[in-house]
């Protein structure tokens, strides 16, 4: 992951891309490629959105929006200074004690 | 990032909510956490986004919303079977096709 | 509708707030009004979202999310000098041409 | 307006789309389409971004999601039996209690 934020990080330097990325851009375009993988499902039933990987095409498609969503999330993360994997531990921590599970 | 993912099936089988995860669903779950990271965002100047993290109450919020994005991807990417890092590290060699870096 | 639009911009004007009202922020206060919308929704079946409105609570919930997408699409239109109306009017006519019905 | 949504369900009655009309569906497509709008004006500064009109493709890109947006919304209302307008005025007469405007 830290190799690919370093990936990321070359990518968007080689390109003169860092002016734009701000947090607040970053956050936008973070939201809208989660936004194209709800497309995907938009009209799907339940049944239909479990099968999606059944499809070549639309498997590509998924993979490609899981990517985009994973990079803007690194770049912002580099942006601001964030381990996401420490966030999301801890947060799962919270959970825990917010949410106990029945014994 | 494996450990991360055993914690959040993990978290959500002892709650029996798994019935609740399909793939249709976690995306739009995924796109929910990302506009909270937006509304963080919504109203500041550029250079605003980029001292967030100096207050710490904002700072806490950010890898809050941060975390959950992160769960819900790692969560879809469970359910459908799909590498994420694989994905990405995927996107970006594609990417660096399509865009070449200048000389 | 043009009554609401001039209730708005005077609401706004009273506390200053049309600084704030760049294209660019409304249509990410849109799009997160919009997926407030979508929480309400996230984890139901569909057959329990067309239930949505016989529990008073969520009824008020999705009026109140109907309510600020409306509000921030308003905001928008007026900033920009765009006619909503007029616009989903033109719209419909494309797709009618796009999307012929079967006979 | 209520012409437009008896043309909206005549348009998807004459598809049979009203099985995929669900509300749950319908929220999701129309946060997919605010995002749409978002991704116009993600890498703009706020400058640029109000100055968006002056280009006759882009601003045509604006009308057009504008138009999806509303179309959404307003096929979301006709399901769920909610008067749009009506939800505004109330909406904006709640904020003008809970945000007095400075004297």
């Amino acid at each position: 992951m830290a190799r690919l934020q370093r990936r990321l990080a070359e990518f968007a330097a080689a390109r003169d891309w860092q002016p734009y990325h701000t947090p607040k851009n970053l956050v936008a375009a973070l939201s809208v490629e989660a936004s194209e993988l709800v497309e995907i499902f938009q009209w799907l039933t339940p049944e239909e959105s479990m099968r999606v990987m059944a499809d070549p095409d639309t498997a590509h498609r998924v993979r490609d929006e899981v990517a985009d969503v994973l990079a803007y999330l690194l770049q912002l993360c580099d942006v601001l200074g964030v381990d996401p994997l420490a966030a999301l531990d801890a947060k799962i921590d919270r959970n825990e004690r917010r949410f106990p599970a029945p014994e």
